[in-house]
């Protein structure tokens, strides 16, 4: 088990040779220069990220953690808290939107009880990390101690260590827990600075009322709390989430050990941005799978310096953004490893001068 | 051998009943009511195509057809004119970009010489239904008669009959050929009516001083043939190219046989719009699975009222695109016939009061 503090200081910048060779390889390949778009991008990141100019992404992992939040007491859902305990039956069973697109890109989905109301009996596939049932409500102070903050982090390390180990080359972020918009939104606003006006969104599809309503609850929690944005554990502990907190330690561990994160919309972003603010060079190893159709959303990207594969307005979470970008991302390798090069194929390349990007 | 015309009385509305029942269906999967976003309308638009509620895409198929252009000779390619024929081989060998996706989706690809200069040795796995060594110079005179045109349909209905028999559930369309964003930049002007210096683009990646010859030389051909916007087939003989007639008759045979069509990039965007012209009922069977690089394919798919999955800066054609909307449309039906219900998954939905969309 290696600690937090182990973990950040293993993470290093991407590198830069493999870089320069999967471009090298890129400009070889039978299409014209750049004709890939984005999945160029993404094959060089790859390279940068592993080390390795010829990537290989043979066993994905989608990782999705669960909790139950505090302020869920203050109305700000259309759903009762007891649908987060549901939602991860429905996860065991295999019955959810990410079961069915984890079976699509053939991926296993890990599934991590972080502090679910009233627990799980023991069950073989599921990880039980739980540090409280639920958060306090953040509207009436912290939602959890610094240590359990900690706790939170070191979970997801250690899940990652232990997938290691099952074999992973690549992961996608997912979450479930009633009531995490509204966490999310706490943290986006504070780490950009931007009013939570423009942060907060529907969530589950709540109505104008109520989005109101959600909004004065996340202004009250960060009038009372003051989460010091320069200070990602403290935000963290005071509107975050066991989940959120999980998700940020397990993109750490991945950056760690060169592997590529894919992260999923909203809740994952601010889990990001936690990262992000605890490892400042996590960020060359996450790749954004879509736009999530919640507000702060973009805000949330553009402050990690990412820009999304997809727009397909989906708000769901539990990992099925993070699903479709993996697919990418793995197309995007075997584009670029499979490929036959100009040489390869006999193929008139354009003269030399003609070259451009 | 059913003929263009008949193929094209074929053609029926979307059935709203299958359409329908499959909204209430995505109503009660275990998620937020239209938190699936795009993927959501994906898996009703695919009901009221097949006329299955419950539908399956089982057997996929990448059609990529390939041809010579005429107007190669006037320089508006970086490319020589030999790079079709050698690409052809390139999808034979399996070395082709559109050969390494469509492995990654398991869908197999059909190769159709349509008319490629110098023609190939008869193979096994290269469908030939050459109607002649590359169309004429749209900048002298006509691409090509309008007994070539109808012929170059009339391929793409045959074709798609055949593989209909060895089994198809959904088909994607790609194409290959040196100077075909110039015949398709000549299409999406005549039947957009909007100016070809916003329609043409840098296809395989040309400066800007042979963009402005690219578009001098469309303009030319336009004033020279007078393509009748309000016929189709006049367009498609005057400045189209036998690739694009080919994907066209594919595209309403399809639609005729109720089965989902996922269009590529600038050049099968051409392709619907002549087969739209020649059939008005056509685009409701249209999924568009990318915005291209290409200048004008925004203007393309708004004239068809296509709203494009994904957009990532992707110009390289042979169907591509199309195969990355075919995984979304697989993706969007699995979730859509695989998903638990509320009730199945004993999970507490939201009072009816509170259901919108």
């Amino acid at each position: 088990m290696t600690s937090l503090d182990q973990v950040i200081s293993k993470v290093s910048p991407l590198d830069s040779s493999a870089m320069a060779a999967a471009r090298e390889r890129q400009a070889q390949l039978t299409k014209p220069r750049g004709s890939l778009g984005s999945l160029e991008d993404l094959a060089v990141q790859i390279a940068g990220i592993t080390g390795n100019a010829m990537p290989e992404l043979t066993e994905k992992v989608i990782l999705t953690m669960a909790a139950d939040h505090g302020v869920a007491a203050e109305g700000v859902s259309l759903y009762p808290q007891a649908v987060t305990g549901q939602m991860v039956y429905n996860f065991l069973k295999g019955g959810a939107a990410i079961n069915v697109l984890a079976r699509v890109i053939n991926a296993r989905v890990v599934i991590v009880d972080m502090g679910v109301i009233g627990g799980f009996p023991p069950t073989d596939n599921l990880v039980c990390k739980m540090i409280d049932f639920g958060t306090a409500d953040m509207a009436q102070g912290p939602a959890m101690t610094q240590a359990q903050a900690m706790d939170s982090l070191q979970a997801g390390v250690d899940i990652v260590e232990k997938e290691l180990a099952a074999g992973m080359d690549i992961m996608g972020t997912g979450e479930m827990g009633i009531g995490n918009t509204t966490a999310a939104s706490a943290i986006i606003a504070t780490m950009t600075g931007k009013p939570v006006s423009s942060v907060a969104g529907r969530g589950t599809g709540i109505e104008e009322k109520q989005l109101i309503h959600k909004i004065a609850i996340i202004e009250r929690a960060l009038s009372i709390n003051r989460p010091d944005p320069r200070d990602a554990m403290d935000v963290l502990a005071k509107v975050g989430g066991f989940e959120i907190g999980g998700l940020a330690g397990a993109m750490i561990a991945c950056a760690a050990n060169r592997l590529p994160v894919v992260i999923d919309g909203f809740i994952s972003g601010s889990a990001a941005l936690i990262a992000a603010g605890l490892c400042p060079q996590l960020s060359g190893y996450l790749i954004a799978s879509h736009l999530s159709a919640e507000n702060g959303h973009g805000l949330c990207l553009d402050r990690l310096g990412l820009k999304p594969l997809l727009s397909l307005n989906m708000r769901l979470g539990e990992g099925t953004g993070a699903a479709l970008g993996i697919f990418l991302a793995e197309a995007a390798v075997k584009l670029h490893t499979q490929m036959a090069t100009f040489n390869q194929a006999h193929i008139t390349d354009i003269p030399e001068g003609n070259k451009q990007k």
